[in-house]
């Protein structure tokens, strides 16, 4: 099937039609650009009255969960995890109605739990595709939005005129259901440390009489250091080479432990900082102190 | 004092004699940048050896500290942390050398220790200023360069020739000795935060299948988010609102308990994300879960 190139319904897809399962706000965000987008949205929410603005502008409501994936051949389901998404998809009237129809599930959770649901949707007759979404509510519809997806293949294509109208880019994984999410994990655990990092050192800089505004220039100068350095560590990680040139772990653990000293002088809890110094004070004394700092990664991966 | 436009000795300058007093690979970058810009440039570090490749290209050695010191109006010193540099500085020899000469300490340590040994210089005579070098070895000499400083403006402004030889961008902080180790404390705390979670990440993404190459793409593309989010909360942070409209910390806590689940799974420790949903949980049990996640900022920094 060739991509659409718009979102409208075509000729190739006069039938796109899409249920939006949960409306928090990502759920909201997904059926707003679907509905911006022309296909025609049913929405459904276990609490009701979250459906209003929706249906004010043309998505249509529904009764129940059964009657809202009846309404439509691809059910979007984004919920707050998997316990949720299990409570709505999992009722026999559900499972019933969605039988030869599809769902895309685009709630987080972890690589098992995607699998499993993926292997309850075979069982039930159920086309499944998992997903993930990687940014902010605000960027749906628009360019900057970012989608993963794992499951069969075919399907994954056959759903470009639904995945179009969210904007974005859309990254198909593999065919193992869990991929999007172990990726959505790994990039979560990347971006949730850091931004606890940030918090800490912000509260450590009021500590020391320096506003979050005055830091600001150069907290997003040290940011803007992260990704080359992700990129550029990326195949040393692969190829279990991990040269500390210049920056050895051993130079890491001395900043280290001077940010666990200041911070805990000023009564503030260090204790993110003291695991991660944990971590890499044990990858030194494993012999690799003049190694580079992701060979962390190699030791606390060790099985 | 006009700011000298070249590092080149000038007429305003006939004298720009500088020492560099520590020559771990950031030293030897320090001493190599003064070099190439044509300071008469002077050399020494404890464990003798590490001088010969900057002698070959035309460095001054010195037979011990004292002597490096006496050699130039200004000494640079870069070591491991203000043990080592108090080590070198705080002998007799040494400061009486110093006496009416001019200090600047680009070791990383902590506030107190950068005030304290602005204390020990002005009780000996020795002008003093502290920095801090914010980026790689690599970045020495070229327009990456970032430094920070603290101490007597006036002493900031007449050391131009010497800064400007290390190229880069230099900012004075403040008159507070204390201030620039403030900052990289901080800054450090955003950085090696951020890649104990890039390191973990790899962990997990390989238990998962999944390649550091694989990810390094999106990993990317998660830490181009940081920057414009740490300026972006800057302001709310220090005005003591905290948004947490479309991403609320009880968001955040169900994907890091994700992150926790899914690495412990996998039998990887789990000590740094499990201190970050620690802070989370906790002010979201004072009451801030529909708060934004720079919310525990405040809580952890709370006296």
């Amino acid at each position: 099937m060739a991509p659409a190139h718009s979102g409208r319904p075509s000729a190739d897809h006069p039938s796109a039609t899409v249920t939006v399962l949960g409306l928090g706000p990502m759920g909201r965000a997904l059926a707003g650009a679907f509905v911006d987008a022309g296909l025609r949205t049913t929405v459904w929410n276990r609490t009701p009255g979250r459906d209003r603005e929706l249906l004010d502008r043309g998505a249509a409501g529904a009764a129940s969960a059964a009657e809202a994936v009846a309404a439509s051949e691809v059910t979007v389901v984004c919920v707050v995890n998997y316990d949720a998404a299990d409570a709505v998809l999992r009722q026999e009237e559900v499972a019933a109605a969605l039988k030869g129809r599809t769902v895309v599930n685009l709630t987080a959770d972890t690589p098992a739990r995607a699998r499993d649901t993926a292997g309850w949707a075979t069982a039930h007759g159920v086309r499944y595709l998992d997903g993930a979404i990687m940014t902010p509510t605000t960027t749906i519809g628009t360019p900057d939005a970012v989608f993963l997806y794992s499951g069969p293949d075919d399907l994954y294509h056959e759903l470009a005129p639904v995945r179009q109208a969210l904007g974005g880019t859309h990254t198909h994984l593999g065919e193992d259901a869990g991929r999007a999410a172990a990726y959505d994990i790994a990039l979560l655990d990347i971006f949730w440390t850091a931004m606890s990092g940030y918090a800490h050192a912000l509260a450590v800089a009021r500590a020391e009489g320096v506003t979050a505004t005055e830091l600001a220039p150069f907290a997003q100068g040290i940011g803007a250091i992260l990704p080359p350095l992700f990129a550029g560590t990326a195949a040393d990680a692969d190829a279990g080479t991990y040269s500390g040139e210049g920056n050895p772990l051993t130079s890491a653990v001395s900043s280290m432990s001077h940010i666990v000293h200041v911070s805990e002088s000023h009564g503030i809890d260090a204790g993110v900082m003291r695991a991660a110094e944990g971590m890499a004070r044990r990858t030194i004394g494993l012999g690799h102190g003049q190694d580079g700092f992701i060979r962390v990664a190699e030791v606390i991966g060790r099985r």
